[in-house]
């Protein structure tokens, strides 16, 4: 949301806008461009562009091509890529009943991926973080095999996560108030790499943003035996001030109504919540209705995307959910709400964990350059 | 939302972008800075600023001051500075009992208000714009007698509103389809302007985004006949991809509960609306704390700012609101809520229309040039 024009002026924010600039440029282009050709499209001296594309080749995120043969007259020139060996991003996922590691390129392609099946709730929270970075680890080798470098890692937990990773609730895993980064870092092989911790739907809709077109607006709803949603607008996920946003799971859906573990009456979960789904489709489909009724009022989202244990029995809950949509959202008449399954299925997190980290690399090259430097 | 460095790269935009960077430098500048300062500071070429600058100075954004007394060797070189005449913002509200038109500069200075109260009601709507267009040249006029260029209009209605300004519906006025813009276009003084209409809780919220702080994120709710909402993340009012977002007074509060002329039940304006508060105040606050929670959990915003009605009634609502979000919002353990009364009180709508106009300008200011030109 921060504005282009109102970024602080400031010689190394200058640096760090043109780097990316340069960078995103190039992963736009059609063709390879050559350093000249940057000079002109970007605006900037042939003498910036190119001490900027040194620091971005001498960081492993833009390799030199060799250039055409020559056709005419003069020397072509070199055409620029992003490295195939450049940065990765390792993105984690710990649930109920399995691990999951994969390794994302600088270009986006899946290069490694792992799974563990394994129920993690008899396990103390720092034994299943042990396995997980384990897995991880394996995967991050196995991705430095093909000549990937790791630049950081995210890891996916159904829970409510702090900014610094802690993982305050998840109540699921049964965890409170895990240091999950630095559990992390118990596992020599991965001690080194910046860890994000973010909750599991966060994450999951980044996966589906993916798949759902870069300016994509969106809600995703992940049915578990918690219910978590992310949010994005605009292809940028929207994590709410303090990380927390997408709790629909304890929207209130009947003030008066069941009560519920977190000290509230009638929240979602306990009506729409994968128990009280197996117990009574129809009225997990109203309550979901209604909930996503709510969201819609609020936030004018277009689309509905529903994973997790949603996606599985999503034709069945489909038309329960759009009578809400119809009676409740006020604008239905005018505009109709979009209801689709998740594409990825169970991997949207850990996808959408990896990819987050390649994010962070491609729209702040400067901080890659400065950690690789 | 936009990711500066995924800014498709073309010519024309890297000029927008660069004048806005400009132009926006200057305007965050303790000192007036020389055509060479910005150089240094943006990066760009001397040559390249120059030619910006012109256009920015030709186009009645920037003025080029008289330079420094000579202290020591050397020429001082002249400062720019915002032109005191450039481009201002011309807002205007039509509500239930009164009409506003206000006029502000590029620094974001009220320079011209006026006021008409009388009941809209009896009026039709093409009598009630009118009227209100009537005001508008009168501000405008005022305005331009002091140097300042109108650079467009915003109009603040209380209803639902496409992007082409059509009003769907604005149910206490009695509209429905009102083409807002065409009807204004009919005062032969103000038919040269662009004109975008909006919802005013949308602009109020902007209003008090000028009060609240640049980065503030926050969610303003509006108690009028009707109830709306504005939401401002970082700084920016999100609208919803249609410009529907906040139609909190549609939430369902009680899913069975009082039938609402949307065709829904059980709606907040049922139980929170100006009438349905005067009755009951009690239910209103208990009804309003149920629906603040549910965007509370959804968004994660840290700050509710209660205007319109709410902001008067504001110390006798408080206490029941803070009962349902403390009990409801999964994380009010972890971080409670700031609640508080709207501080520019019946303005906030029609200031933050004019500020979307000077928004508008700043943001996009070879937008302006072209259109100035």
């Amino acid at each position: 949301m921060i504005n282009p024009s109102s970024v602080p002026v400031r010689q190394s924010s200058i640096r760090a806008h043109n780097l990316a600039l340069l960078l995103n440029t190039v992963a736009n282009s059609a063709d390879p461009p050559s350093r000249a050709a940057l000079a002109t499209v970007t605006g900037l001296t042939r003498a910036t562009v190119s001490a900027l594309v040194d620091d971005l080749i001498a960081g492993g995120l833009l390799t030199e091509l060799d250039p055409p043969p020559r056709t005419g007259a003069g020397r072509p020139a070199a055409g620029l890529a992003l490295t195939a060996a450049g940065p990765a991003g390792l993105g984690c996922e710990i649930n109920v009943d399995y691990l999951a590691a994969c390794v994302v390129d600088l270009t986006g392609a899946v290069r490694q991926r792992f799974t563990e099946h394994a129920d993690q709730r008899p396990a103390a929270a720092p034994d299943a973080l042990a396995a997980l970075g384990r897995l991880a680890a394996r995967a991050r080798l196995a991705a430095e095999a093909e000549g990937l470098v790791v630049a950081g890692m995210a890891l996916a937990v159904p829970g409510l996560v702090s900014p610094t990773g802690l993982v305050r609730v998840a109540p699921n895993l049964g965890w409170q108030d895990v240091d999950a980064p630095t559990l992390l870092r118990g596992v020599p092989e991965i001690a080194d790499l910046p860890v994000v911790v973010d909750n599991e739907a966060n994450l999951a809709a980044l996966g589906e943003l993916r798949v759902a077109g870069a300016e994509a607006t969106f809600l995703y709803v992940s049915g578990e035996i918690g219910i978590g949603a992310g949010l994005v607008i605009d292809g940028e996920l929207y994590r709410g001030v303090r990380g927390w946003s997408g709790e629909i799971g304890h929207l209130t859906v009947y003030p008066d109504g069941r009560p519920c573990r977190c000290g509230s009456r009638g929240c979602l979960e306990q009506y729409a919540g994968q128990e009280a789904l197996t117990a009574d489709e129809p009225l997990a489909s109203a309550a979901l209705g209604i909930a996503l009724s709510a969201a819609v009022n609020l936030l004018d989202v277009p689309m509905i995307v529903l994973g997790g244990a949603y996606a599985l029995h999503f034709e069945r809950l489909r038309a329960g959910i759009e009578t809400e949509l119809r009676r409740r959202v006020l604008t239905a008449g005018l505009a109709p709400v979009t209801l689709r399954a998740a594409r990825l299925g169970t991997d949207a997190a850990v996808r959408g964990a990896a990819d987050s980290v390649i994010r962070g690399v491609r729209d702040d090259p400067a901080g890659w350059l400065r950690r690789a430097g």
